[in-house]
């Protein structure tokens, strides 16, 4: 028999869909809800239902938004600037946009290419970008992707198709973080730092 | 203007009703859910909406329940102990029907006395529990209440009604925890450890 009747038991189930948060968490933020909140709750509840249905991508840049373009790629002052920076995720994007140092366009893969569970150069849209490729448009397209194997086959993957199309490109500096300690910085992240030394 | 889209930013500040979400949380799951599991965050939503709506509280322990009597309450086994354990919160009530060794019934309050919030006797049902009280069926009542300064004055408060109707009470033992190395317990717990000590 199970310990909760069964629209309780459904919800703490639904809760761990969440990331981080696992059967103890989801009882107390089930718990959480029905005893204080639930006026909250039902919030949650139409929040969810509004966003999972109406939440699209950017027809341009792929990122999540609910009109045809985003705001970036609405704005004529971003676009001028002829740069595209390519992201993995919306995340990875407003990682970026807080820092306030960049004001191109973005394109975000919502992904990153794996053959082994079957995400291939359509499923990031990258029949997308080559298209923006073509248009001649772009001075730059700068890669930011995750430094991991399957962030660097994508990123191997787009540069590509920027010198088909003779597109210059760059890629985002790998090095050790400003402010980290060397000691503490893995062996990896030393050896791109040291690879990408610049005159001092 | 705001980071994110109308309905992405009502998502991610639902998300943070719940315990332990702050910010930077919400956004992730905002985006998880959005990127990987669209199915399982409609699901979510219908689970809240379910929940918040339909879940009430037993009519005789008021613990949460769909139907008018919860499971235990239901059981004649149970009934028949003639044992009330009183717990402040359905989390603990659910602790300790994990340990198996309690087969009596529950009251579960749902909160503590607590004036200056304005949280009464009748907020907790305790209308309810004297009426139990006075059916003259409950042989002993334990109190399991937080040692806490208001789980401490509800727990005086129910233990007079138990005095006014001649039923037998008790508490749960306060001492150090099973497991836990003196030098760490700190000092109230140690001396009610003292005050409780038992013939070896
Ligand atoms: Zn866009
Ligand atoms: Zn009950």
């Amino acid at each position: 028999m199970s310990r909760h009747t069964p629209l309780l038991q459904q919800l703490i189930d639904a809760l761990r869909i969440l990331p981080g948060v696992g059967p103890k968490s989801a009882q107390r933020m089930a718990f959480s809800l029905l005893e204080r909140n639930r006026e909250a709750g039902l919030q949650l509840g139409a929040a969810l239902t509004a966003a999972m249905t109406q939440v699209g991508h950017c027809q341009q840049c792929r990122t999540f938004c609910e009109t045809d373009l985003c705001r970036i790629c609405s704005d004529p002052k971003r676009a001028a600037a002829g740069l595209i920076c390519v992201v993995g995720s919306a995340a990875d994007q407003l990682a970026i946009e807080q820092t306030g140092q960049f004001a191109g366009q973005y394109f975000v893969l919502q992904g990153y290419l794996s053959p082994l569970d079957g995400v291939g150069p359509d499923d990031l849209g990258l029949d997308k970008l080559q298209q923006l490729l073509q248009s001649g448009l772009v001075k730059e397209l700068i890669l930011a992707t995750n430094p991991t194997v399957e962030g660097d086959a994508t990123a191997f993957y787009i540069a590509e198709l920027c010198h088909k199309f003779q597109v210059n490109v760059s890629r985002i500096a790998q090095g050790i973080p400003v402010g980290g300690e060397l000691e503490f910085v893995d062996g990896t992240t030393l050896s791109h730092a040291f690879s990408g030394r610049k005159a001092f």
